[in-house]
């Protein structure tokens, strides 16, 4: 992981695109996301698969508002949790489960809009432990905000009992 | 807020009783928890409010889990959120709004039972920042695990437009 | 660590105490703290050492303040990370080295006193993760004030090669 | 802050540029930054100051050291906190005083090397609560490689007495 060192340039510092040691991760991405009940429950839609990289998307929905209407910061943290989760689990090996040990959300402007798009993306992946980062938009006709990100730590899994994905 | 120093004992420190300085709150945190359609649509209950100390209950639903069968690690820092949040508002005057700024969540255990407590409470007030530790607990038949943590960081919000609580 | 369900008090909930793995916990804290050469430079000194629990304090020093004269977040970050992990190295059996994957500090107050006393404790330990929380306290003459807290994730390697404790 | 909404490209989201209020925010940060004796303690320098951009860099000190000889990871967050405080105070008014809430960092490979280089720059900015994010990279002749990253939260003080920047 040692790299030619950046230039000092003002520019974001450019992360590396990763390698899947599964070629039939996006399967398996697929597979595990369609058996989290409460994506289906929230609306909450795979909308793009890449190695260590996932997409998703929602709608605005009433029923999972706080107080002022906007939508509540668990539900957006929800989805950033799950793209994280999934976003690490494209880099692991077949025969591995994904867990959340932590994370961390900012929220940054009031969820509010028509739908939401949040990206999930791989800053260190591991053996064991994989850090990732997510963002959330909120969309509304042709424009997006920035409403929250996410900093999360996961853990793979191998031959726990009970725990598959 | 200093303080008379704690004895080197190997207790957990203890934090001092919090006056609310609305006497009015409980029934301002009910008002608004009730506003909180995700609460509802979550079957989340507020069983017990004190000043700077919020108590929430949530029973498993199936349609709530992740792939593994237990609860969203999302839905679970939603609760640990509201329970954060009422906890911050219950020490705030009258005509304040409660924002969360950010907060973190550490996944101690598979969320697994029967049904789940969430306590939350204040461990620092202040007139514009208030910090709030949360804890998850599972229960099932007369055991209860921890299961979840949350440090939660909230905003006093005054005469903000549109939002109320 | 299922255990009896806690009475719905209004008190905080109590944690569990701890067995250590190695009843030779308090010579191994020691040596490895030891070897912490910013330990030594920053002059913090280890005060106490239980099973999950560690004390250290230090006193004020000009030259680690931020530009208000107040310690340095960082430099509280610093002894706060210290005390969680030789908190959950206490619990770790013999041949474990300990490292932190993340933390998560709450500035609550200004880093302003005589001397500093930080506490850390283990709150869920595990074969690989462990979670700590910690805090930190500004003592003047018979006074004390919570000035900082954290959360803070640690790791057991074993076997790693150049990484000894 | 609604903006054109991002392409669905897999490329990272680009976070806009930032106009500073202060037109001499360079003089502000450096002189404020010179006020920080820990800074010179531990011998970092400021090596590049952009409106919402702050680059910091220091050597290997081995009296900084944990048990490994790894640079001690509060001391890594001591560099990532004042990139990320200088990053939001770059745009501040003039008359603001900017205070750290609460930080989180990842550790994400042992911080050894030559010397260290941190950039830290603001994600959203604001009123009174700006967040921003940091990371910190190890050098070792001409490679790099990214050790660490922190999200911090800040808050612009005004008119609060004992405390200037």
């Amino acid at each position: 992981m040692w790299r030619l060192a950046f230039p000092m340039s003002s520019s974001i510092e450019k992360h590396p695109a990763f390698e899947p040691q599964d070629p039939d991760y996006r399967v398996r991405v697929e597979n595990s996301f369609a058996r989290q009940k409460a994506m289906t429950t929230l609306k909450m839609k795979l909308t793009r698969i890449g190695p260590g990289e996932i997409e998703l998307m929602f709608p605005y929905q009433e029923e999972l508002t706080q107080q002022h209407g906007f939508i509540h910061a668990g539900i957006v943290a929800t989805a950033l949790d799950s793209a994280c989760g999934y976003a690490a689990f494209s880099l692991m090996p077949p025969r591995a489960a994904v867990l959340t040990i932590e994370f961390k959300t900012n929220l940054l402007a009031p969820a509010q809009g028509d739908y939401f798009r949040v990206v999930g993306r791989v800053i260190k992946p591991g053996r064991t432990i994989t850090v990732c980062q997510a963002e959330a938009f909120a969309h509304r006709q042709s424009e997006s905000r920035l409403v929250a990100s996410m900093t999360a730590t996961l853990m793979a899994l191998f031959d726990r009992e009970g725990i598959q994905d």
